[in-house]
């Protein structure tokens, strides 16, 4: 198996494939075609195939593809048999919602602490974690393993505290704030640029209005 | 212009230019070339004129851009020309955190209601909305002319709420909830699913990783 020149849209993919196979496992199915598994998610069978392809193809073999076996392939790929150990930068609303959202958890990634620069925070529990002074961040990481840091704090202190980050081990950053981190190419940056997201919004209702008028 | 053969890869990077011209405009640049723009932003000048390309180039005339011309042309491109109403269902972190980020508001999406079945939550003011109970969810929507809900309600009610929010003259959802919407094919769905982005993140450590061993 050679990752390297799988597409980042093939890997993009793959969470919703776990996420059926997830629903399909709790259901107790425990086969299912392409066929089946297409018309579930509203996908063409050929594009199953052909993701699936890039993996080996997980040996459906005219009956089928084994449910569970599939699930914990994939599953696999995407890293969630290892263990990470988050920090969260940032403690307004997202990063309260994203400390309290149990299933990242269940994933493997474990939040072990919050930090902010607003003094009037510190100290106040967010789900079993107090939040910490930016002071504190350095010595925090070195300490408790952090590999990965979520940025929910404004773009103007992002590059800068991404930076420091990098400078003491922190490997990849799920950054929230509205900027591009300036980090080495062996940092591995996934961007949530939310307003991006609702831009993209705002041109297919323009053009769904354009098509109806 | 045909807007109906643009890829949604090639719509999903417009936000990122509007966002670096807004830069450049707010620094007084005037006029910038392909190659300017493509040091600025880490992508090939040749990326940037396809890009620009698909909407009729935005006519560099080999003396660059016209940075304030672009900025108004993609924005119009993206919609942002245009006023847009939006209910967010779902009061808990997420929902506060989206309806508090005051840089939506200046793009045309104004936030006018929110909503939540948990009744702890009825009253309780979030910037300058009160929670409101679902029952008064369809009411509100049709008397407020609401054409984007924000789903950040689990995915157990989520499909459920859309239909309704359909029935009742919505025209797009902004689905944070971690399951897909079954919507009529006119109705515009952009998904945030943020657990899918994590385990992009997790995909991609995993390879740098085994790159490294």
């Amino acid at each position: 198996m050679d990752d390297k020149n799988i597409s980042q849209a093939v890997i993009g993919r793959l969470p919703r494939y776990l996420r059926y196979l997830g629903e399909l496992k709790d259901s107790n199915v425990e086969r299912i075609s392409s066929q089946e598994l297409s018309e579930l998610m509203h996908v063409t069978a050929s594009q199953i195939r052909q993701d699936f392809n890039n993996f080996g193809g997980f040996g459906q073999q005219g009956y089928g593809y084994k449910v569970n076996y599939l699930y914990d392939e994939i599953a696999k790929i995407l890293g969630l048999n290892k263990t990470h150990h988050l920090i969260i930068i940032g403690a307004g609303n997202l990063g309260q919602a994203l400390a309290n959202y149990m299933n990242f958890e269940r994933r493997g990634f474990h939040f072990k602490g919050i930090f902010d620069a607003n003094e009037a925070l510190y100290g106040k529990k967010i789900r079993d974690m107090y939040v910490q002074p930016m002071d504190d961040l350095i010595t925090f990481v070195k300490d408790n393993d952090i590999d990965i840091a979520v940025l929910t704090i404004p773009k103007a202190s992002a590059v800068k505290v991404a930076e420091q980050l990098v400078g003491c081990g922190v490997k990849a950053f799920w950054n929230f704030a509205h900027v591009d981190l300036n980090v080495p190419k062996d940092i591995v940056v996934e961007n949530v640029h939310l307003s991006d997201s609702l831009m993209k919004l705002s041109y297919n209702i323009n053009i769904k209005q354009m098509e109806n008028e």
